[in-house]
């Protein structure tokens, strides 16, 4: 499809009407002087973006869901970014905390944080995203807006050591052929991690968006499995134990499996396949009335790079590329965005994107035929179907 | 020069010994439930780096350093970007805050944030520095640490839309050549920038690190000018006014400008050249004893992107290429490191960056033949002469 064209003149009736200039000016000077400096900036007052989450009896238990439709650019603040926690958030005091590398290695070691900060380290901006993100799209009671549709996926700057770095350190035997991968948590959460990947990507990460990890992305230590499903991305992490093959751990026996129509369950499934979302116009916002509008939103694939977005704005009929913001990077967060001008009639706005493999998003009709429908209301893990905003005549979005 | 070789068993002097495994595990695990879930998070009570800035008469003026050598990867936390204030900070509501676009165009227009939000955005990577940066450098009064001499320059993802869309919906008159940029705090500041650099990359930008501005940063919009020096990136932007010549505000005529040695001054000199520091090792820091560390550091320029960074271990006398850790992104913060080993003697660790238009960072020597020395303990603006750290025998590194 050819890109919509916008004239110079398309933008106007988005302002506000020309005016004098004198009496606006003098409206916005204020007349006293502002604050001071501080050592460590707070957000303006006037600003309530927050995580959702909702409560429980077991507060510690449970996830909250980054705001996707407040977000700017492709860094989520770490103060936003999602949790999914299974004890409660640990709080570790760095210069006591400990890795432990043992098993089938040559040499069992045992790292302080100031040990770690000392080996080589690279940054790399990633996502994280919960296995069971968008679940309740695939359940057919969606979230109302994109925070309560989308919002198990944040996208950090991660800083660390690579993990073959350290087992080299340690000296992996030849029968090793899997990780254990323990937290230092209460609940102990453990997973399984196939040697191959350990000396892929992986890091042992200290940093996150320039200073060190929050307390509820694993402070002082997590692992970062770029493109895994976040259960896998170990925080607090304590221990590494090199084994001959997978342990069945209860976070990928009992939970963290697909179940297919015919009763029985994929496991293993790691990677989260490509998805996006429009965020700006979505569920829960409201147009002012026909005119011009930016489509925007996130796209993001564990196979790699984000190669393509594309957007319908007629209920799926046609398609237009959308612009893909620099630096396109693997595995983390690509901004798209469109311009678009509503003609004020009831349509749907949706997006499916493309990764480097060549793999683009299904439909939820396409998923639900292969995977089929899971009782209950939570639906499965790693759906990744098209997502699709309802635009009423009123401005209203809604999600069906 | 020949990349310095590191073997595997390099590394494992850095560790501690090795361990049984099993009281290890057992002391880590805590015994009882960590914090709920919130919805804004705070960084761990266990981390404490900050802004550095003199307590002052005058609270709301001045200027506070960024903790260069705790940062991680290229992004600065908002929370501790450099600021410079001249009239403090402002706390403005944005439901009331506009910007007003005047002067030489065929509609003068006023923007509300909500308009502007609906204009296309895009978002880059870029660095801010004070043009000042570094002058104690060229004073020959070092600052002790990387916050105190290179503290005044910060890294952020910022968002916003360009200020070629808003001129082009103003309709700018043909005599216009300038534009006069003014800030809606109480020191009202303003500066004089080109109409050329204003259509080409300069933003008004809403968003900093995926989320609204920082107050300190200049919220609810502030000017973003690529590479260009931080006084002119107009904080709390609330007017810009198209002209027909430069208009010599107090901050480029009493300000702002170079001291040359025959007494007369350069003006308007806008770009930051490229520049880099070590931020570990470097002074301040004391290293635990000879063997392997991680050299790392910063290197940027306002022109363009840095293509190599170059480290000498031997007080000058030979370099060896870093690695630059990747996006390299042109006007951003480019990280590099290089793995090394201290023999324990004594030396100096220095780093100098070229960038893609062929400049290379010289050395103050360099600098001072062409600019000489200005009286007076600050130095000049835009100084950008290659930083040694000097290590003693004792592990101490310090600035002279």
């Amino acid at each position: 499809m050819k890109r919509q064209e916008l004239t110079r003149r398309a933008f106007l009736t988005t302002a506000s009407a020309a005016v004098g200039a004198a009496t606006v000016i003098q409206a916005q000077i204020p007349q006293r002087l502002g604050a001071p400096r501080r050592q460590y900036g707070e957000r303006s007052p006037y600003e309530t973006s927050s995580r959702y989450f909702h409560e429980s009896i077991t507060p510690g238990t449970g996830s909250s869901r980054t705001p996707m439709q407040d977000l700017y650019g492709i860094i989520t603040p770490s103060a936003l970014h999602f949790e999914r926690h299974h004890a409660g958030v640990p709080q570790i005091d760095p210069q006591r905390h400990e890795l432990l590398i043992h098993g089938l290695v040559e040499r069992p070691l045992v790292f302080t944080m100031k040990d770690l900060r000392r080996f080589p380290s690279v940054s790399e901006i990633r996502f994280i995203e919960c296995a069971g993100n968008t679940g309740s799209d695939h359940a057919g009671r969606p979230g109302a807006d994109p925070q309560r549709s989308h919002g198990l996926v944040s996208c950090s700057e991660w800083t660390g050591v690579p993990l073959k770095t350290l087992l080299a350190e340690a000296g992996v035997k030849t029968k090793a052929s899997w990780l254990v991968v323990e937290g230092a948590d209460a609940s102990r959460l453990a997973r399984s991690l196939p040697l191959t990947k350990a000396l892929d990507d992986v890091l042992v990460a200290y940093g996150q968006n320039g200073e060190a990890l929050r307390p509820e992305q694993g402070y002082p230590l997590r692992l970062l499995v770029p493109g895994w499903e976040g259960n896998i991305n170990i925080k607090w992490l304590g221990r590494i134990q090199l084994v001959d093959q997978p342990y069945m751990t209860r976070d990928e026996a009992a939970s963290y499996t697909d179940f297919m129509p015919d009763g029985k369950a994929r496991w293993f499934t790691f990677v989260m396949e490509a998805k996006s979302v429009i965020t700006r116009p979505a569920g829960g916002q409201v147009l002012d009335g026909p005119g011009f509008y930016e489509i925007t939103g996130m796209a993001w694939s564990g196979r790699g790079s984000i190669t393509r977005v594309e957007v319908s704005t007629d209920e799926g009929k046609s398609w237009q590329d959308a612009e893909l913001n620099t630096p396109v990077l693997p595995k983390a967060m690509t901004r798209f965005s469109l311009p678009w001008r509503w003609d004020g009639g009831e349509t749907s706005l949706q997006s499916r994107c493309t990764d480097d493999t060549g793999y683009t998003q299904p439909t939820r009709a396409e998923l639900v035929a292969v995977r089929g429908l899971r009782p209950g209301p939570d639906g499965f893990n790693h759906y990744n179907g098209i997502k699709a905003w309802y635009l009423h005549r009123d401005g209203k979005l809604s999600h069906e």
